[in-house]
């Protein structure tokens, strides 16, 4: 599925494991490549590393370990990173820094770097240009299910493609990026654009999803073009497409949230500024009562209000807010609307839909969140 | 329990209650009194009218309700509460703006005002000095006990007395104060001391506790100084004991949080100023992965580090960061240091206590939260 001409991906398993954990990409030359980093502020290694890669030249390989995010570890992890890069491009004869390393997994356990140079051949030698589902499988830790999408980019007479893959289930309010993505197209991008669609694609997607509020340190995307296809779509098109592969991969890791069995739609209208909107999604995204009060039935708005309260701006005025729960407003004019039957049904929905006018300006957010249940609690507390 | 000279207070059952639920005090005229209110912007009914109320003069009486917020409810849960004030003064011949009026339960409901004004008179009618601890139980909601603290203050030869009552254990991230908290002395206290003694005492306490997050619309934190003993002890003494009945209780409604079973420390120390020590004491005091890891025994501090990396301010440099878990450091240097056996005795520890020394400079900040139990969820996911 979603195969792209000039990107290949092989897979190993690094013992102990039971299951491949180690994906290996091969970029062909000619390719543009962009990506964004978590801004957690204590990145792990393969992110110091890794864009300090990128500033150098444009990747020839992607490394993917999963299971140990090699963060916490210090000068000694950076240099299993290194060496393991260096590992790499001695097996393909290319620079060391023309391979970026990626890393996801646990926090503060050391590379087993020996063990993973091991199986680096192994990789190499499977890779194919069929295998975006085995590295979807690949780079997965408590996810319960891969993530990936692919689909056409139709320009003109011509039918190109564009395919992304996915992880993250915990941990999960990316801030630039998601724990790990993946993303190529066979189209042409030009170097100087990859970046800035990229980004622009990222921020409603990755960047407005909430599993638990919890950045992570290990978080990339990382969007590929090779131009393989020979065809090179208006940028229009291209973004429109990436934009669409985005939505869809972190729709599908919201579903995959841990303990996640509804996903909340959050959107903010009528505020002064994007940035307060955001501010205020995220709150009521995140607050515990909010997501408890989704795991069950029972139509508790009134954490929606505390919610809000909690991190509106000065002089906020609650008489100008409204509160829907899907098509029914239940907070209007500063009092509750009474109108209980239609409310039940609406925050019962599969994927409940709130409404929050500030009343303010004209700006707007949305984000997406999901409920609480005692699932999440039994994931993160076993031995990961 | 907790006699104050010159307090009483008085309970009443408001239907279809089965345990009293509306508690009324009686506050002896010359008494100087202070009070702290949520910096909630949704705040409830009762707090915009207590607000007024205090402004004008000094309360004669305190009218607590709870199972029912008086929140959400519009310019009608004004006027129900200024029906509710207008009838204790007609009943005790006072002005209304004398009575402050305090509601803490479920938002989004009406006040039910005539069936509370029907139980005045009863609350009246047995209001003593030794129903301190009646009050405490009258006040709860889903706290599973009465939270009350009482202690003398020594000055000279004189014993006086300090008591406070105080509710709360979901919602719980004040700002300002606690859900309700209610503490009264025997001494002389002059006004214009009153209200800074106050927020010094709360700064520490209750504003430095969290359940889950979640800022209530209607906390408040009321200290009264009756003077009755005819004494008059020095600042010092009055900001000790006041200090000391404040972080009582904090840690009362810290230890009856919801679904809470063990209560974590986050110091956060050698900060450049104490706002970015406080955030980083919240983050990781309500991350939902550190606070599940302390459910467990297992010591997954990394997430403590992907917390921390979440706000830490620009330019954060991890090398200089500290982790201690109780005696012992998990992490320095940049990297972890490897000491299994004596973490998990720490971590497991019935009070877990962080160290986070930032390397930034002196400054610092200590929270206190708790763990996140399934038990949170099912008490937050049933009809209160």
């Amino acid at each position: 599925m979603g195969k792209i001409s000039g990107v290949t991906w092989g897979v190993a398993t690094i013992p102990p494991a039971q299951r491949p954990n180690l994906a290996v990409s091969e970029i062909v030359s000619g390719s543009t490549v962009a990506a964004v980093f978590t801004q957690n502020r204590c990145p792990a290694a393969p992110v110091i590393v890794g864009k300090k890669h990128l500033a150098l030249t444009t990747p020839r390989y992607l490394m993917v370990n999963s299971g140990n995010a090699n963060c916490a570890t210090g000068e000694h992890g950076i240099q299993d990173t290194i060496a393991c890069c260096t590992a790499l491009a001695q097996l393909t004869d290319i620079p060391a820094h023309a391979v970026l390393p990626l890393s996801t997994g646990k926090i503060g356990i050391p590379l087993p770097r020996t063990e993973l140079i091991a199986e680096l051949p192994v990789a190499l030698n499977n890779a194919t240009t069929n295998s975006w589902d085995k590295a979807a499988q690949a780079i997965m830790t408590t996810d319960t299910h891969k993530k990936i999408v692919s689909m056409p980019i139709q320009h003109d007479d011509h039918v190109l493609t564009i395919t992304g893959i996915a992880k993250g289930s915990g941990m999960i309010r990316p801030d630039m990026a998601t724990m790990l993505a993946f993303i190529a197209t066979d189209a042409i991008v030009p170097q100087s654009l990859t970046q800035s669609l990229l980004q622009d694609a990222v921020a409603p997607s990755f960047n407005a999803i909430t599993v638990d509020g919890d950045t992570s340190t290990n978080d990339s995307c990382v969007f590929i073009a090779t131009g393989q296809s020979g065809i090179q779509p208006p940028r229009t098109i291209i973004a429109e497409a990436l934009n669409q592969v985005c939505n869809e991969l972190a729709q599908q890791i919201m579903s995959d949230g841990e303990g996640i069995t509804r996903v909340i739609t959050i959107a903010v209208t009528g505020g002064k500024n994007h940035a307060e909107c955001r501010t205020i999604a995220y709150a009521v995204a995140e607050s515990p009562l909010v997501k408890a009060a989704f795991y069950s039935t029972t139509p508790e708005w009134g954490r929606i209000l505390a919610a809000i309260g909690k991190v509106a701006p000065h002089r906020f005025d609650p008489t100008r807010l409204q509160i829907d729960i899907g098509t029914t407003t239940v907070f209007t004019n500063g009092a509750r609307v009474d109108n209980p039957v239609a409310i039940e049904s609406q925050w019962a929905a599969r994927t409940p839909h709130l409404h929050i006018h500030l009343g303010r300006g004209t700006a707007n957010a949305t984000v997406w969140g999901g409920n609480l249940s005692p699932e999440y609690i039994r994931i993160n507390t076993q031995p990961e």
